[in-house]
């Protein structure tokens, strides 16, 4: 039996390998046009930035590794189509020039992605780069050795963007980051997205939300970029990261199914609409588990998965993938960023009900020293009670609690249960009560309709429509000066008895402190003292980021 | 309605604050017999060594803050007898020797635990000590200051010995650890306790296992120690630290069940067998989530889910425990131990057909600075196949694991759906396949019968059973000469081809390398070139911790 795979990175190398070990008389060639094989990309802004000093980390297996296991890598061999008639390929190779046909029992295709580029006047100048293998990297790494540049320009904000504003920012450079939606990171919800605005404004970094880049000026070598507003930023280092697209192109006229973005089509079990060709890996579509829908999310995470589904299948297994939930990690100067499941913004369109909840606590028992807050968010279905989505913003400790999350929202687990897990406690790794554990609690609450909660977005837009309503700042005169919401009126909680009287019990009274805890006592109070409708502005003013919404010293 | 609420610690305030928010108008009094209230019981080891520095972090509320609360807490306060028939109890005031009488309409008994004194002649010498609340921190710290013990030995090497043997450490004495069993962390397996025990023989911690102490001996003071094999131990500091009683002596005569060992018997909803009354914490019995059975696991995390549910159901809820998994975690030095559901030893007493696998893998990417190996041993149920119990000892990283795996054993998760988990992945957290993945991967061949496995155990029991198979080395010669298992023949991996013809197609081959990756492919190899009966060596030769079974350099 004879395997071709195509692409020599995650998703093609999984596939191999898994099919070498099922099969070990089968013939397995793979083709990349690339010359470093098996990389990891999910590296690269380390490498630049030179928290990753050896190159050789991030590609630590060369053709040579594979062809102990039997596996032939070509490298510099460039597949130009696939005809499943023939069962054939047509290769091209680069160090010769040849082209020549190779014949397959199986194909696996794994070609990954590319970074996309938009039309932008100027974008071929100089000193404007995408990010996406190792060769960028290179390129992009004797570019600052070579010309230091001082101003760098950052195109999109997602992931890739925010790990090269550290990595720029690390090497000495203003760095300025330019997104089209209104806020960074469009895969978050807004509330949280601006949370790490927050912090990246803190750490010097420049964002220009709702913003593109018109035009790229400059002699040979990019100078400076003409924004949207017109505005002229300078810059002598760009990165355009927005996004990627499906190297798929080759398989155009081939018959292989294509969504519109290009992604290739393919079933649970990595097999694509022509029998005994599979896909795995960037160049492939997948489903989110939680409503059965395509989605184009190509992580290394899911391409290894991918691979090794596709490898287990083409060798005649039967091994389905369950889907994705879309869960990403990443990490910006100390800040980790995660999210798993829905967001709010998905779930409104999938026109989903559902409640949400923010909860600020340490990280660790905050006896034991360098505890550090985190802030998670929270969705749950409303009929079913289930946990179906996360995101986690904080510096440490995040990455643990969006794991279990995800096995509990993998597992169906209804925001009941996360008060019920059993998860390790000692004082260096958690709290006795642990954030994950308040999640539970807290929308349990909101489920049973024992607690109402208001988010910071839903204040506004009742502020904006004029409701009858109090906001009450339960902390101490102190805070309240410095910073409060809006129209907010101050009774610190210990005077809350004393001064009940005042407040009035037929309007809505939303209360708030910094995050959450005193808040939801005064909250208790109230509803205990006939206050029918007592709402807790969800997350504390903590983690208020809407500008609008604030005022103080 | 009048609560009358026994210990002031994790369960009883959890519960006292948690009948606060249910009902704005309860009377809540808290009875303690100590001085110290709402501590942190698992940081005392930290207090002693100066991690942590400040008493007021281990002790951060006191009666004043609960007063806040409408919640009156009574310290020296003794509850001597609890009387269900006029639903009173009888206290003592330590302050003034009073004793008096009080009335409650529901009882909630949150006593807590002491430590355990054996007896053994010489116990009550001077530099004996137990640890267990902060007096006994106290009295520890200022025996150390004013006397600057070298010699510290403790006896009983559970999670508190260890934890104090590095505390112990720190602060400058030699120490040796004494245990009863054939091994310390007797709730853990054999072979990884082995390797905790490895670990700290380099830290310098001597061990003496199957070991107990005969008697203590000194004038006034202690000076030294006569163990079990008549060997004598000089010490001036000794702990003991051989697990806790259920506080429960006071309800001899109540009425209230009791089990075998004194801890109050609880239904799902801390009901003890006495309507109104209540129980929580190290006090009371909980029950293991996989078999229903009660069992003694005192532990804060517990502790704490019990006093809101106890709060919650004496306050006319209806919250239903759903059980533990005996999940517990702690450090010593830079390492990790922590577990979660069944252990092998609790899988056999329950008479349950396991398969069990090592997993020895990276925490984060290797492409990243920092990573470090973790090994996890877990347990799978042969019919159900689910995941039923891990176990993991590394330096970073385990505590995100156990908790991930502890939601997936609460779940019921297949060994199958640990490979589908939609993790978080970016270098500086986890690598492209997590560990869990790979357990995942690895026990779904095992109950598939795709891959066989061999523990450490199994292997020696063949030995002495003179069976007749072959035990095969695939690592570099230069690694076989410097450790190997006794009789194990070397061919390296990339000699196997070559050399196939010399091994045995009728004998079981048990196959091994370092941790398992080289052994997995040769295993593949030789089972698809006809040999039938192919053993992974369980974790390779890293977590071989039986030294009957070592030879080498």
């Amino acid at each position: 039996m004879r395997y071709i795979v195509i692409g020599a990175v995650a998703g093609g190398m999984t596939a191999a390998m898994k099919i070498r070990r099922n099969d070990d008389k089968a013939q397995i060639v793979v083709y990349d046009k690339d010359t470093d094989i098996s990389y990891s990309g999910c590296s690269l802004a380390y490498y630049i930035s030179g928290v990753i000093k050896d190159r050789k980390s991030i590609v630590p297996r060369d053709v040579e590794y594979f062809k102990k296991f039997n596996v032939e890598v070509k490298t510099s061999h460039k597949v130009l189509r696939v005809d499943p008639k023939t069962k054939s390929v047509l290769v091209k190779d680069f160090s010769t020039g040849n082209m020549f046909e190779d014949r397959f029992d199986k194909l696996i295709i794994a070609t990954g992605a590319q970074a996309f580029i938009p039309k932008i006047e100027g974008i071929n100048l100089e000193g404007i780069f995408t990010l996406r293998n190792v060769k960028d990297a290179d390129k992009i790494k004797e570019y600052i050795e070579k010309t230091g540049p001082k101003k760098a320009l950052i195109v999109g904000g997602g992931y890739i963007g925010l790990e090269m504003a550290e990595a720029l920012s690390l090497l000495g450079m203003e760095v300025l980051i330019v997104e089209k939606q209104k806020n960074i990171l469009p895969n978050l919800d807004d509330d949280m997205a601006r949370l790490v605005e927050n912090y990246l404004l803190q750490k010097g970094i420049q964002i220009r939300n709702d913003s593109s880049v018109l035009r790229f000026e400059g002699e040979g070598k990019v100078k400076e970029a003409v924004l949207s507003d017109k505005s002229k930023i300078p810059a002598d280092f760009v990165l355009i990261s927005v996004g990627v697209r499906p190297n798929t192109e080759f398989l155009k006229d081939s018959g292989i199914e294509l969504l519109e973005n290009g992604a290739i089509k393919v079933d649970e079990y990595m097999r694509t609409n022509i029998e005994d060709i599979f896909a795995a890996g960037d160049c492939a579509a997948v489903y989110f588990k939680l409503n059965g829908k395509t989605m184009y999310v190509p992580l290394g995470s899911t391409a290894n998965k991918m691979g090794r589904i596709a490898g287990e299948n083409a060798t005649g297994g039967n091994l389905r993938f369950n889907g994705i939930l879309a869960t990403s990690i990443f990490k910006v100067f100390d800040l980790t960023i995660a999210q798993t499941g829905y967001t709010e913004k998905m779930a409104r369109q999938d026109e989903i009900e559902y409640e949400v909840g923010h909860v600020t606590k340490p990280h660790i028992s905050t006896a034991y020293p360098g505890a550090e807050k985190i802030t998670i968010k929270a969705l749950a279905e409303l009929s079913s009670r289930k946990i179906i989505g996360a995101q986690i913003v904080g510096t440490k400790g995040v990455d643990k609690r969006i794991d279990v999350l995800a096995t509990a929202i993998y597992s169906g687990l209804t925001v009941d249960d996360l008060f019920q897990l059993d998860l390790a406690y000692a004082p260096p790794f958690s709290s006795a009560k642990d954030p994950i554990h308040y999640v539970g609690m807290v929308m349990s609450n909101f489920l049973d309709k024992r607690k109402f909660n208001c988010t910071q977005e839903k204040l506004l837009q009742r502020m904006k429509n004029g409701g009858d309503f109090v906001v009450l700042d339960v902390r101490t005169p102190e805070q309240y000066q410095k910073k409060h919401i809006k129209g907010a009126i101050n009774i610190p909680l210990e005077m809350i008895y004393q001064k009940i009287n005042q407040l009035p019990k037929d309007k809505p009274i939303i209360v708030y402190c910094n995050s959450g805890v005193s808040s939801n006592i005064a909250q208790n109070i109230l509803q205990q003292n006939g206050f029918r409708k007592v709402c807790n502005l969800s997350g504390g003013i903590l983690n208020v980021t809407l500008p609008e919404l604030l005022e103080g010293e």
